[in-house]
């Protein structure tokens, strides 16, 4: 069960997310084994782990019981991560999912379907348990709610051309950047540290979280399928208009006219649909705007009180957001 | 917004569920306008909302705040039962809930993915609004554990001919009962009544719930498809293995070999089975199972308290477990 090498550098928290790796294989453990087998699989498939981070990261900043509750948190966090992945999987008929085929593709989606409502369970389980007070609970439900709304305007804007800025970015702070920002501020929360830090925390999540997924839409177009670690060119082919591509529309209309057939496209549609995309500067016009949130969250970073976790948290972030993998 | 007729006699309690449904239909008010009016058609729609009507009449036998809490946990488990009829209507196609198309039906199977974990979320937020204490939150995870691994056993034990009543027995407890319990025990626990009266009210809600399942299983097979406001002989179609097959199969083996064919039934087959059904005597074995959790359910209901509210349970569990509808 190695940990993600980006952690490699820093064995406390590699350490500790070894620890919450285990509460989450635990907690998976049912009588149906085949279901075990299947998420205990996707839990070992090397992800890394970003949610349990950083909210372990930023319990440090106070004074957090260094136990098992704070453990069982960060595990709550990446189950009900995992829980999404699974269900979107279904959507967008995802063969694969970290280098593994995703569990809709190896099981079918009936199962993925349980799979993904079960560690939604486990998420709010977990939780539960780790919790200090009712209100930790609120917070997670109106996340939850917000995350699940983000999920579904994707749905209602898929094959649409005319999707504006404002409406990607209102889907993706739902779909992304709410948990990250619920990660931050979480474990700042945990360690009772002072409202300003908590706020500061809150800010760097959705940063990151903003960065981080437009940067994940950029590398569907310009990135390779082994670099990339999954499909390339998958959000065209299930409808999904991310910021380049509209950006590209936005330059010129015309040549994307042929997105308005309500039909699936060739495969040299496609190859014409992300020429469109290079020379109506798409790709660079969205890595700038990613750019813009990494330094908001990195300036936010700076903010932070100067303990060893910040030099960490400074060197992931950097490493997460100028990544070319 | 009419409130089912099984509660027409008995007005404090129809109105305390209006109020219910109230907080149900403005909780998945979102910005996405066709979401919203799915799920509020689907809770106008007319079931018996039989959970949040028990948790009601079990806190009165103490001391529950009227208040908005109250009606709020009351909605949050028809919520959640709600959530998972979405989910199952995915993986058993099904075509009609409540006599209504269903929401998979109507929008396809992604939407309703997304749909039934909004609706998690949703439970998840009225619950964390009304609870008392994060023990309220633990067991109804515990129960929402329980629920979905109920429900991978019905996946995992399909088209298997070899199912055991023991199986059977432990796939309806937690896919039905589980929800019963709680939301009996919830009441009582709310209110809070003597620990006496909270085991009772587990005790009725668990055997309501397993009477309730095994008499729609039997309904499935018995009934015709306008009196039970549903399709009939859905769960041979989909593979799911019930009561009065289990027993009929048990009888006679060989006349049930067809079922170990790899393949789906043909209508005649289809029809065979039922006959075999009926003549080894599957029907009779599963209702008169049903009869004994109803009499246990109607003895520990003997055992409450004299307060009005206990004949309000005593009327409608009578007739919702003679039902011939």
């Amino acid at each position: 069960m190695a940990i993600h090498p980006i952690w490699d550098q820093f064995p406390t928290i590699q350490k500790e997310l070894t620890e919450t790796q285990k509460i989450m294989m635990s907690s998976v453990k049912i009588r149906n084994k085949e279901m075990t087998e299947a998420l205990q699989l996707f839990f070992k498939s090397g992800g890394k782990l970003l949610r349990p981070a950083y909210f372990l990261l930023f319990s440090k900043f106070g004074e957090a019981p260094n136990g098992k509750r704070r453990l069982q948190y960060a595990a709550s966090l990446e189950i009900l991560h995992a829980a999404t992945l699974v269900h979107d999987d279904i959507i967008d008929e995802s063969p694969v999912r970290r280098d593994l085929p995703s569990i809709q593709a190896l099981y079918g989606k009936d199962i993925a379907v349980y799979a993904g409502d079960f560690l939604f369970t486990v998420y709010f389980q977990l939780l539960s348990g780790a919790s200090k007070d009712l209100s930790t609970l609120e917070r997670n439900s109106v996340n939850m709610r917000k995350i699940l709304i983000g999920e579904l305007d994707q749905l209602h804007l898929k094959n649409n051309p005319n999707i504006t800025i404002k409406q990607y970015l209102q889907h993706i702070q739902g779909k992304t950047a709410q948990l990250f920002q619920l990660s931050c501020y979480e474990g700042a929360h945990f360690a009772n540290t002072s409202k300003r830090v908590q706020l500061i925390a809150q800010r760097i999540g959705y940063n990151i979280g903003m960065a981080f997924q437009i940067l994940d839409d950029v590398l569907d177009y310009s990135s390779t399928e082994e670099d990339f670690h999954k499909p390339v060119l998958e959000d065209i082919k299930n409808g999904n208009y991310t910021l380049p591509l509209i950006y590209a529309i936005k330059e010129n209309p015309d040549y994307f006219s042929i997105l308005n057939d309500d039909r699936d496209l060739t495969d040299d549609e496609i190859a014409y649909i992300v020429k469109g995309i290079q020379t109506f500067g798409g790709i660079e016009k969205a890595s700038k705007l990613a750019e813009r949130y990494t330094n908001k969250a990195l300036s936010e970073i700076n903010k932070l009180p100067n303990i060893p976790e910040k030099e960490i948290i400074l060197t992931v972030t950097t490493k997460l957001l100028h990544r070319n993998d």
